[in-house]
């Protein structure tokens, strides 16, 4: 784990995230609009499933819609464990993915539709700060992060007390308790398959 | 602005993060440790003011370090703008450019030394929720987030407010104000070039 004497700076100074190849073979099997919300978090949620069936990542997938039409940008997973990047929570990867596929940092700007996100478990501490960065003006939210701790033993971070609010406050709807018990059996049998819970600094 | 028709999945869903030329070579010419901790931030300051002269990025730089030592693991900077891509704060990709660095999701990780993270401004709502996954221990920064907020525009997000508190609950210890002055003079001189303050759903 020791650096090596000289940095290997002479290497490509990046990082790169890739969805992994089922998860692109899912996506190209979609419809292109998937009109009504649960059937959108149904499949969000059904990503989460595959991805540790699959085991390429933590049992957590995030997706971005066209709110009014239901047109799929893009959905993605978890990557932290294999992509050796602790920033690479399924919210990052989606949001960045769909920022790419749109051509746009700002997926708020001018001339857009209104861009919907979906999660299967309430956004940790850093995905929840990155949510008015990203330009979405809805947020749809299954499992609490009491489940996801519960269920899971994740940690869900030091999440804002008033996550909600400062969404709201910022033009950003939430609603929360969307197919539940079905995101909630993913994290059950995520912890009862003994797979790894990756926690960083947790405290005590 | 619109999708395509059909999406573009046979593309690589990948999402990159790349550093600009001039920091690979600014970072080749450092020295591989650097012992004082405010010759470590005056580093920090000095990419944030080329990320701006070489208009590749926004006013923002991060470095990790080992804290004993001083050993440079890799400074980074915002990259938002050039990579479509609103994470992409200096945080996230200097973080997440260390752990590829040092080939692990978890910079706290058993057998390692401690790591020292220094950011030229208070971390945002997202970078804040970061660190306690990265495995940083210690948090280094130079101006408040009402120094980035009054000096540029650039709004901090819905910080948690007890943002130091929490991360010392985890075991993370954090110092504030050092070089501020330095760094204040970079967000004075990029306010003042008219250059572009992104932000995203900002409210009001």
């Amino acid at each position: 784990m020791a650096l090596p004497r000289r940095h290997p700076y002479k290497i490509k100074m990046n990082f790169e995230i890739t969805l992994p190849d089922w998860a692109i073979s899912e996506l190209e099997k979609l419809p292109t609009h998937i009109p009504k919300l649960e059937d959108r978090m149904r499949e969000v949620i059904r990503f989460s499933r595959l991805n540790i069936e699959h085991e390429t990542g933590g049992p957590f997938a995030a997706g971005v819609f066209e709110k009014e039409s239901g047109r799929v940008v893009v959905i993605g997973v978890n990557r932290v464990v294999p992509a050796n990047c602790s920033s690479a929570h399924a919210e990052i990867v989606t949001l960045s993915l769909a920022q790419k596929i749109l051509g746009t940092w700002d997926l708020g700007g001018p001339d857009m539709p209104e861009y919907q996100f979906i999660v299967n478990g309430q956004p940790c501490a850093m995905c929840f700060g990155s949510i008015p960065w990203s330009g979405v003006r809805d947020v749809i939210v299954a499992c609490s992060g009491e489940d996801v701790e519960t269920l899971t033993g994740f940690d869900e971070g030091p999440v804002h007390p008033e996550w909600v609010a400062e969404l709201e406050k910022r033009g950003i709807s939430v609603t929360e308790g969307v197919l539940r018990e079905e995101a909630s059996s993913v994290f059950r049998d995520y912890a009862s398959s003994g797979a790894l819970v990756y926690n960083g600094r947790s405290g005590d």
